[in-house]
């Protein structure tokens, strides 16, 4: 099961064109994150796709709008120093791993800016589509057409999916912070490495997809040690 | 080689972005048959691919625009009465039967109308892009870039890998063993759970395919932190 998530998009026009990528290739769930209702604009360029728009949710934040998917996959045109990059082909293989009732999010960042390495961090895994230059990028509607595209005419393999269940991305999230805390507390994150070593922990752990088995395995490690590890 | 061809495009919006498409996939051969140089409101919706546009060769009509070339697929959206059609994926095999030297000339129709049956006969093959309904069919930019990243993707020699180069097994689990020791040394495995903390340690760390980077970090994170992590 998949759903859309927009983060801060700005331009009209584009959230009408992504529904009606959405449309022409099956998909039917879009989150608006830090971003109103869509308008009158949006609606012109969503042909026979208005449906969407109007079930579209929206959310004050990208955090709250990806709580309760298991997986979060982040479309990013540009190579993130803290964090693993996988090509759409590599990215979409791994969705099909994921058992077939897993909720998972495909987020694309604004227009111009992209993700910030914020938004970042509520993703499990990061991908790009390749170019066949730097410049220019595809642009928003491109880029979600192309990724959905990809997932519309990927075949399912046939076998059963590989990968458990993940936690829902605030619970994961939580986990993660309650590490970085632990890790504050023992004066391992420090002011100077603090957006490196969170970055880092993020990319790590996002990569992991944390099933509720590794939340209490992981609790014990960073938390329960004998000598309060 | 590959060219481009758009049979009676209206909107010069739609040229703009389909010269853009083309430059993200590295395609840079664009003819227009039936209208004339692209105008200014092309230019506009071209970012990065001003060069694409300045360069595209307008032809009185559709039969002069492919004369030059060995083969022409053109896209359409409709099935045809006495025509095969073939989906995109199927067409992009067989461009890529013929050698390399052939001149191959994709040809996409009118935004409103398609292709008429007389343009159809300009083509050697026909394709169509699956869609997930009837309605709406792909805009023109759309139906473009889809084919063109298709191919791009296609041709994309087989190629630098996608994820990071894990470390040699040995050092995966040298690190791995190394954790290990360090949970032992702290108390946190012992007897009674020895089989079961391994167990998870190895599946955890296993999954993260450990690369060069990674074991710096956890090896940071485990041994070097200020108090003795």
């Amino acid at each position: 099961m998949f759903c859309l998530i927009l983060a801060r998009p700005e331009n009209p026009e584009n959230i009408g064109l992504v529904a009606r990528a959405m449309k022409n290739t099956g998909f039917g769930e879009l989150r608006l994150a830090g971003t109103g209702r869509p308008g009158p604009l949006a609606f012109k360029t969503a042909v026979h796709a208005e449906e969407i728009l109007e079930k579209a949710v929206p959310y004050a934040d990208l955090k709250e709008a990806v709580a309760d998917l298991q997986v979060v996959f982040a479309a990013t045109a540009k190579t993130r120093k803290n964090f693993r990059v996988l090509a759409v082909q590599d990215a979409i293989r791994k969705m099909f791993e994921f058992p077939a009732s897993a909720r998972i999010g495909l987020l694309f960042g604004n227009e111009r800016t992209g993700l910030t390495s914020d938004e970042l961090k509520q993703a499990n895994y990061l991908f790009t589509i390749p170019q066949a230059r730097r410049q220019p990028s595809y642009n928003l509607s491109a880029a979600v057409l192309v990724t959905l595209y990809l997932i519309f005419s990927w075949s399912r393999p046939k076998k059963a999916a590989q990968l458990k269940k993940p936690m829902v991305r605030r619970d994961q999230e939580s986990l993660i912070r309650l590490i970085l805390q632990k890790l504050e507390l023992k004066g391992f994150v420090h002011r100077t490495n603090k957006q490196h070593v969170t970055e880092m922990v993020y990319d790590l752990f996002g990569r992991l997809t944390l099933t509720e088995t590794d939340r209490s395995f992981l609790l014990a490690l960073f938390s329960k040690g004998p000598d309060e590890f």
